[in-house]
Order: C-alpha cells, then sequence, then structure tokens
C-alpha cells in the first residue's frame, strides 16, 4: 500500500512526493524501497504488487524498477485501506485463486530485517493452512499513545502455531494512563497494520463484511488484468465506500489472529518516532544528513539533504528540516500543528 | 573602506562576498551601495573612492557601476585601515592637494540619511577651513559594550563651529559597568569610525604620526594614477605596517576633534545589533525574507532569501539564517561564538 500522503512530514514529504517516497532514514534508499527490500526472499519478486494513487505511477517506477509493470495498481481516487486490499486481492485472486497474501504500508520502518521475515513467514504458513486472518502485533518497549493496541488472548492460541493468538478486541489509540495499562499487561500489541491472510480469506471477509465493495469487485473480475482494467477502476473505484480495513473487516470480524512480534516496528508517524527510530548521539540528537554541527544542543532531530550545511546551537527538543525550498524549526512538543503551517 | 571580511555574519556573509556586499537589511540594496548613496548630494560623484582588496574589485564595478573606473584602489592584502586611508589620501593629493576627505567603512548603516548628510558637510566644512581631524561620534542611546567610546571635552568647543568639541580620549570597547558610566554622562560618543579631514592634515598626520607608511607613499607619488600605480602597490603596500587609523594615527595626535551626532548609526557588528536596526514585530522579531512564518517566537532575527519558505514555532532569542546551502541557527547570546562555526 503506496497510496498515502502524509503530511506530518512536511516539509520532507508533500502530496507530489509522500514519506513512502523519501529516503527519510537518510539511507540511501526510500521507505517504499526498504519496504520491498524487507520481502526478498519471503515473496518472489514477480508476486510484490503496489498499489498507490494514479499521480505516483512514475514515482514507483523509478523506485522499484524491477517491479513488473502490471504489478502497479492505481487509484483514481484516495479511498482508505479497505478499497486499496479488496482491488488487489480480487486482482491477485484473478491470477491466482489460492494465493497467499501479506498487505503492508509502504512507508513504515523495521530495524530487525530477520525477526520481520522469520515473523511473516510463520504468518503466512499458518494462513495457507487456515482460514485465518493475521495481523501482525508489535510488542510494546513503552506506553505509545500514537498507535492502536490488539488486545490478545494468551490463553488461545492456535494449536497449529502456539505462537499465534486469538484476538480479544481491537483498541484505538489510548489516553496514556490507558497505555501504561496495557504495557503492564503482557497481551497487548501495537497494530502493525500488516495482515497475513489467503486470498480466500479475505474476498470472503469482504463478502461477508463489505457485500457492496465484494460486489463492486466481483463485477470487475472480467476486466481485471486485461487492457480495460484501468478504465474500469476509473469508473468504479470512486464507487467504494472510504473506509479502513480496520473498521470495514478487522474490528467486525470474528476470527482474527495475531502474531506478536519484535522487530523494530515504527510507523513513522511524525518527527518524534523517527527522532526515536534512527541512531543517536550521546545528547539524544538525531541527524538525518551528512554535514550538520551541533553545539549545546540536546534531543532534536535535524534532517536535511546531503548538500547543505546546518549548525545548530542551544536548541533542547527541536525538530529542524530543510529540504528545498522549505526550512521548519518546531518544538517536538508542537509537532502535531506541523500539518497547519504548510 | 570596503575591504572588510565580517566573519560575524556568518553564513550570510563569507570571505568571497563579504557583508558591504549584501543586502543585509533585505531593502534590495547593498551596505555598499546605501553608503554610496548616503554621499550624493554630498561628494560629487566623480570624487568617490573605493578602497578594497583586489579580489573584490569585480563587486565594487557591479555594485557602483557609475564609480569611475579609476576610483577604484586594489589593495594587494589586507593592512588594516591606516594603510587604506594613506594610500587613498595620497592618491586623492596626486591629483588635488586641497582635498577635504571623509572617509568611511561601507558595512555600517545609518537610518536617518538627511541627519548623516548634515553632519557630514557641516563637519567637511570645519576641516575645510583648519587643520582639525574629525571625527563623527554618536550620541548613544544604550550602554552599548560592542563599540569604542570618544570622551569629548563639551567645555573646549571650536570658535568656528560651536558644536564640534575637542577629544579628550578613545575608550576601548568598555565593560557593561563602564559604559553604563559612560552614558550617563553627556560627554561620551560611539567612534563611528567615520574621519573627516583635509588632505593636507591627513598627509602630515602620517608624516608625523607614520613616518615609515608616509615616506613609503611620498615615494609612490610619482606612479599614483599611471599605468604603473597597481604594480608598485603591489609591490610596496605589503610593506605597510598592519594598523587601524585609530592606533596609528587617532590616540596620538593632539588636535581631534568629534562632532555629536545622532542619525541611527550601527556598525552592524553582530545579528543583535541587525535585529536592533530592522523593524520588528510585536514580538521583537526581525525578519529579513519575505516568506517567514513565526509562531510563539519572539526577539530573534530571522534572515533568509526571497525564495525560501522558513516556518519557525516556539524560538525565543536566536538568530536563524539561511543561505545557499548553509543554515544557522544559533541562540543571539552566544553570537560571539558563530565565526568559530564556520
Amino acid at each position: 500500500m503506496a497510496g498515502g500522503v502524509g503530511s506530518r512530514f512536511w516539509p520532507l514529504s508533500s502530496e507530489e512526493r509522500p514519506k513512502q517516497f523519501l529516503d527519510v532514514l537518510g539511507c540511501g534508499k526510500t521507505l517504499l524501497q526498504l519496504t520491498a527490500d524487507r520481502f526478498s526472499g519471503v515473496v518472489p519478486a514477480e508476486n510484490v504488487w503496489v498499489v498507490t494513487s494514479a499521480a505516483y505511477h512514475d514515482l514507483v517506477r523509478e523506485q522499484l524498477p524491477d517491479l513488473p509493470e502490471g504489478n502497479i495498481l492505481l487509484e483514481p481516487c484516495r479511498r482508505n485501506t479497505a478499497p486499496c486490499i479488496a482491488y488487489v486481492s480480487w486482482r491477485i485472486k484473478k491470477i491466482n485463486p489460492r494465493a497467499n497474501i501479506v498487505v503492508s504500508p509502504s512507508d513504515h520502518v523495521v530495524a530487525d530485517i530477520d525477526a520481520f521475515k522469520t515473523a511473516v513467514a510463520e504468518a503466512m504458513e499458518f494462513s495457507a493452512e487456515t482460514d485465518a486472518i493475521v495481523t501482525l502485533g508489535i510488542r510494546p518497549d513503552r506506553p505509545e499513545t500514537g498507535y492502536g493496541y490488539i488486545e490478545g488472548d494468551l490463553s488461545y492460541s492456535s494449536s497449529r502455531k502456539k505462537n499465534i493468538f486469538r484476538v480479544d478486541s481491537f483498541k484505538e489509540k489510548p489516553a496514556l494512563e490507558v497505555a501504561q495499562e496495557y504495557i503492564k499487561q503482557n497481551n497487548y500489541f501495537w497494530n502493525s497494520g500488516i495482515f497475513v491472510w489467503s486470498v480466500n480469506t479475505i474476498v470472503n471477509a469482504f463478502r461477508v463484511y463489505c457485500p457492496e465493495m465484494a460486489r463492486l469487485f466481483e463485477g470487475l473480475m472480467p476486466v481485471l488484468g486485461t487492457e480495460g482494467e484501468q478504465e474500469a477502476i476509473n469508473r468504479e473505484f470512486p464507487n467504494c465506500e472510504n473506509i479502513s480495513v480496520d473498521y470495514a473487516i478487522m474490528e467486525k470480524a470474528e476470527e482474527i489472529f495475531v502474531y506478536p512480534a519484535s522487530f523494530g516496528w515504527s510507523d513513522l508517524g511524525s518527527w518524534s518516532s523517527l527522532r526515536q527510530q534512527v541512531k543517536q548521539d550521546l545528547h539524544g540528537n538525531a541527524c538525518i544528513g551528512e554535514n550538520i554541527d551541533l553545539y549545546e544542543t540536546n534531543n532534536c532531530i535535524v534532517h536535511t539533504t546531503q548538500e547543505k550545511k546546518v549548525v545548530v546551537q542551544g536548541l533542547d527538543g527541536y525538530v529542524v528540516v530543510e529540504k528545498d525550498d522549505i526550512l521548519l524549526i518546531c518544538k517536538l512538543s508542537e509537532e502535531q500543528r506541523i500539518r497547519l503551517f504548510h
């Protein structure tokens, strides 16, 4: 899924180039490229599909040159994750009705790639053998209020996989006190938005919980994979309900499983989370860019292009971002206002 | 005098383009251009001379296109103000041994141009009729520790000009308590570095107080204004003592006068002084640049190029400068360290 617009990373991200298409970590690869890399060895290259906005086709093409052209699915408008997942699910079903699928956002980061691959492989083994909907749940290491949580029932593991558990409920982003309660227990996990299921399972789930959307894509089956696909999608896709897969399926489905994992995951939803995710100096500063000099500066994130020299003196707890013709300096504690600054 | 390198305005200024060649105020003119403008109507255009480093010839040419080419004097190396003034004094003497001269830095600012012109005209009237060395002293409005002071003897004014007084002494940049004492009295003035004298007076002063330097330029008299001038200067100028006119002449000469004036002068020696000099918003912020948005920001100076959008949230008492490939953020209270940050 590579259709998001990520306004919280302004001015680094923009609607023209949202964060999945940016080298947010300063590692030489964009988040989309890092996401694709994570699946190498798990999913054959020809089985990777990218669903994005029509406007981002060229960015995907450029950043994933090995991706078959036909594996880029273009949404004519943004309709949140449920229609996105429905589209690619029916598209894959057309090719292989017995396919096994991992759905992943393309703008998250994972620190421990091996642990990630292990988790995905184990979850896929499970979903291939069952009709289970599996979510990857991240073991929390702090009472994060920026994530949704999954409450697992640790007494009820699958007979096939002892480390996959029934989901009791999904929890919205909690208040701090609630998050603190969650992490005192050991059965609450961050909802990573990474799902694993067979194509049959998810298509059936759409039929049960989103019958209109299911009918729409069922009706498109004949043109999927043909020359008429894009035109039909452009016509019909806007009629889909604008709804997340969490609301459309997850919170309604009966049998959902969680695979608790620890692979250093972050949704990079804010400058603060990026600061936490990259290497910090002894003073808690995260610098992304080669030519950054800090003096008496603590707990800041400084993000710049490689060519720029940045000198910061005397800041504590700020984000400093410089990109092209925009410079932003903002307290990290006020970063939720950044989207209002454009 | 346009040969300074102004390292305190980094990254706005650089050795390649020091502050006199920059539009520091964001008014569309460089400090050199503003300085030249201040003398229009006081000094005929053909009588304006610019002494600068050879490296800055093209900048002067470009910024003062009406200046006669022969009126740009090029120093082959930096030797402070005394040799600079000696050179142009003998050069002018060659043309007109009865000339009357104003010496001015090119990187200062003056808010009240009319008051400046009046002061210069009156001081020149005086210096034309006498053999007086006259300095323009600025009436202080605060106990500034960044300027040298001139102690005047207000009981001893010239019989020709009642508002021109004998100088008792020159004072180095004072400590704050000392500066506070100075401004309690009314006979201490900031040393503006603007001098007025006849060519005879200054040449004689060099002969008395800097005899070696005087002999050097006396020896060059035959080639000044000829094709051989630059070559001879390139050969001899480096032999001059590296010394300011303040040390070389002012502090030694017997008969020095001060013309106390108030024309909104600043030497723009620091980002703080620039902040004081330009229009501030209600929160004490001085913005130079068109596209600057401030939120919860006070007492800052933000300087950027016209094309750059800058958003600053939550800063108090900082300088933020963005120029080409350099960004500087620094507490104004620490700005004396900026020269160490390059």
